[in-house]
């Protein structure tokens, strides 16, 4: 199975945002909700087997963490506007423990930060980093969680506590691209093993 | 240089259509919207020397194309509703000839079709195409026009003519994706080189 995390660290954890301005209102929710799209869609359909966590770390009621099944998604559309959608319904249950919340289909919530999320999660975890090792030739497990940084990357203390628990550090290529453009980059290299 | 060139089907070639709805009322312009970003954008910036062509297929004035080039894009931001608001404003300027006719900086528009646009570009075409060479090892000219179809591929017509056009026909790996996510791809492989 591949996990991703990617870290919002302005990014709106309840409803009250703008759907008209996600960027602004949302504290950049437009990235979380680009990819939920990358990570959960091809062409015509769900990838099976994919799990994405966005991390809401902004206010009004940090941290939430949203969590997308795709072996369990239902009312996934790939424009932007649906992905945001369903971020707001997971962040309005108004869930404040660590349990995990049903919210629609597919689609659940806690209020736990990032070091707890990691603290629940088995498999190995992969930092995307650009001074990793190129992804076309590292040796990857099959079964991982890639952790990825929204427009801010890290902060100081993120990234020694992820660097301490990562298994691998890869890197996508010579041109840093944004979160979402990772998730879809890193899938066809993923793809192609 | 890159270009990509996308056909939007039944995208809409007027204003008219709803921000709120872009797939439905555009005629699937979210996928355009969408290919602006994964076009242009990078993390934090703009791609050098790279144009989009979108084409608009659906009613009610087709054919429309609209050009972005990022050496000259301005107002240009990540999310979907501003990409979908600059071809709104370009499809708005009541174009109807061939000649190109500016809209906001660096993007411009034409009521062209498919076969017309490709009849004033130089750079060897190469089509995007399941059956095609594996771009990972493909010899792929500096400078090309990347063709693209949307959630409907091409019709029979269109892929007679682009094969009949094209210097090389590449796959971008086993997994069929959305036509943004093919312009990522593409854009990583070439990133490569």
């Amino acid at each position: 199975m591949r996990r991703f995390v990617v870290v919002g660290h302005k990014a709106a954890s309840a409803p009250g945002f703008s759907l008209k301005d996600l960027a602004g209102t949302g504290g950049r929710l437009d990235i979380l909700a680009r990819c939920v799209g990358a990570a959960m869609l091809v062409s015509h359909g769900l990838r099976p087997d994919v799990e994405l966590v966005t991390m809401h770390l902004g206010p009004p009621s940090p941290p939430k963490a949203v969590r997308f099944d795709s072996s369990r998604l239902q009312h996934a559309n790939p424009d932007e506007r649906s992905s945001a959608l369903l971020l707001e319904k997971a962040l309005g249950t108004g869930t404040t423990g660590p349990v995990w919340q049903p919210s629609t289909p597919g689609v659940s919530v806690a209020a736990i930060g990032l070091e707890e999320l990691l603290d629940g999660l088995r498999e190995p975890l992969v930092l995307l980093d650009e001074s990793g090792e190129d992804v076309a030739g590292a040796a990857l497990p099959a079964s991982a969680t890639y952790v990825l940084g929204d427009h801010l990357g890290f902060t100081p203390e993120e990234e020694a506590m992820l660097r301490a628990r990562a298994a691998a550090r890869v890197s996508l290529g010579p041109v840093s691209l944004q979160a979402d453009q990772c998730i879809t980059v890193l899938h066809n290299h993923l793809d192609r093993r």
